[in-house]
């Protein structure tokens, strides 16, 4: 299965872009990679207020963590044209807005990285770093950014 | 305008590249990428010590994001010679000392990211993380890391 | 000497590399360049559990970043084959698992840039990020990932 008939079998589809609001840009391409900025987790189009360890569960700050990675494809849709392009993704950032006391980061980020396996399959197979963050833009739970390399 | 055209018509000037205290460099060239170490906040050459959510206000962060952003200018300009050198800004990473309950990085950040743009334009157009970070080093409100990409 | 020389000399033996229990891997190559996940600081096997600033004083917290840095070394072999392979380590991210008031993220991260510059030499020169994290997978005190490049 292409990687667009794997999203259709999840039933997943990809949102447009989102332009940041402030003086940068979604994806800077140097060479054969892809730097992506950071995706804050959206709920209806919305930052996904919360913090893991208080207002939020850990299954719930997995299923933020996996629709950010939807967000995070649809970005890497809309700047590639065609999501076949990618040869790997390569590595990610995973932030949990934590409270001192939470420790199950890699459990939240698990909702991306699983998602991303899925879908891309062996491109799919990433490094990564996930961490709890003191707090992420707009009070949002999760944030990821990517750096992915283009065939 | 160049880059040091534009420099000047915003009455900047460059610092000295500051050399770590410690055990790592500030630059480290990859083929023709250039990984720029974290620069922590700095007022009058010492530590710009605080924490956003309590002691510093976020138009004081924000500022202090844009003082980093020279300075890490000025680090590129010492590794370069020539800042003309650069094509690309390609990544910050923006720290911001955050209170649990503190959620404006995003202006904190714009702060490195405006001038970027101001000075170096479409070049300066970069991809970016920005999150609260539970501390930075010395205490220092605001610390930047960056990947950059020469012609 | 020759890294392993050195390894001999400074009594470090290193260890399997550890197999992520998530969906993610290792390390990534793209191009010459190596992506290394995170890594958390591990003792007798299980995670390094302890928040600087609490639990745990800044020597505790250095020598759990030089042990971190023995299992990335560890990792690395596991990948290359042969760490003279490695052209340059070429920055690390080192996040400390802090409280709000401690400010000595640096110190902590030098027993892992010290470690890499006394058995790698110049390849070990590293750029580098540090700062604190509101909490690490499992609890561990310390992260690092890394990104190297390849001869």
């Amino acid at each position: 299965m292409s990687v667009y008939e794997k999203l259709k079998a999840l039933d997943v589809s990809l949102p447009e872009m989102a332009v940041p609001v402030a003086a940068f840009v979604p994806v800077v391409r140097a060479g054969d990679l892809l730097f992506v900025s950071g995706h804050i987790a959206k709920k209806e189009g919305k930052p996904w207020i919360g913090q893991l360890g208080s207002s939020l569960s850990t299954e719930v700050g997995k299923e933020a963590a996996r629709r950010t990675a939807i967000d995070l494809t649809g970005t890497l849709h809309a700047v590639t044209g065609d999501l076949e392009k990618i040869k790997q993704i390569v590595k990610l950032m995973i932030l949990v807005n934590s409270t001192p006391s939470f420790t199950e980061q890699h459990i939240v980020a698990n909702g991306a990285s699983e998602f991303l396996q899925e879908v891309f399959g062996p491109v799919g197979a990433h490094a990564r770093s996930a961490f709890g963050a003191a707090q992420i833009p707009f009070g949002s739970c999760v944030e990821i950014e990517a750096v992915v390399q283009l065939r």
